[in-house]
């Protein structure tokens, strides 16, 4: 196989990409993007290479410890609990949370075969244990799976927390209740919060 | 800059993949495709490193000359002039051209200071006086640069060759007629082809 075709077949491991746009994408690197190529070639050998499972919250790093595990400056009374090395990303591009993570790297799937174990949920009990964290917020996924998940952390570790909470579900801003999902809305309507002062 | 971000970076070289597609893809290759990410990287510094202009005919490939201009049971009487390396592959695989090919690497455009040396037209003189074909097929693409340069070409070689054509224009297979654009209409109306016989 031409060096060409390899590279239009290797592209197509990246997610959303078939045959054509990968073959876009190899003739845009060769011919306007050499030196980007380079780039992304030496970036990707180099990270499947390094990244790891940080040994203290399961997130993705090039170290044994990841950069928001040793950052002294974060506040080491919350402890936020997610599904995905994306959510944390999410989470720390939004800004304001200067908390602890810990990552599960997944979701309970008992269909998939993804129990306890696989989320690391000895290694939460133990980062409690050694964390003590005033309040665990649960922060994965809005479906059956994630909420199944929310459910089983908190039967976990309830007990050994002062407060265990879960991130609002309610209609996005920027969004309109006109075209709200009910369940949204529901979640919305019940999670209300009063403004201002309430009468007697 | 921590791999993780560095490969993100450099992952938005690729057309069309902007810093959110490339999280998505970055945490893909990390969490599900680490085999293919090393390929990936592979392939391309392979790529970057090898691939070049083939010698005879411009289009893209790791050897001096390309697989196509060295398949001695291509045939010498057909030269098709194409504007990139990409529409040599869209043509190899539509199949039933097994003439060769000159790529043009661009399309005359005063603007943006292409003109007749950036497309190597000494390189393609050349070709045409070594091959002698019996036609060259200008399968330039139907914008105005590209019928700019078809013109451009016509000049160049009239007289030297026995034919030269274009490429048909018309409504696309699979097309309907109803919503077809009035220039493609009006093209596919001029070069209307008579079906069974003509009687008179």
């Amino acid at each position: 196989m031409s060096a060409i075709d390899s590279l239009i077949e290797a592209l197509q491991v990246l997610p959303g990409v078939g045959p054509k746009s990968a073959q876009r994408m190899a003739l845009h690197l060769l011919l306007r993007q050499r030196q980007g190529g380079v780039a992304l070639g030496a970036a990707l050998q180099a990270a499947m290479r390094d990244v790891r499972q940080c040994a203290v919250c399961r997130n993705l790093t090039e170290h044994e410890v990841c950069g928001i595990c040793r950052d002294e400056r974060r506040d080491d009374s919350l402890l936020c609990v997610v599904e995905s090395p994306a959510d944390v990303l999410a989470i720390e591009q939004a800004g304001g949370f200067r908390g602890r993570y810990f990552v599960l790297n997944g979701r309970l799937s008992p269909l998939e075969g993804i129990g306890p174990e696989e989320l690391g949920m000895d290694q939460l009990e133990a980062r409690i244990e050694d964390l003590k964290p005033d309040e665990v917020i649960l922060a994965t996924n809005p479906t059956v799976e994630g909420e199944a998940t929310a459910h089983y952390v908190t039967q976990l570790i309830g007990g050994r927390v002062q407060r265990i909470s879960r991130i609002a579900h309610g209609v996005p801003l920027g969004g309109e209740i006109e075209y709200t999902d009910g369940g949204t809305l529901a979640h919305a309507l019940q999670g209300r919060r009063s403004i201002g002062h309430d009468l007697g």
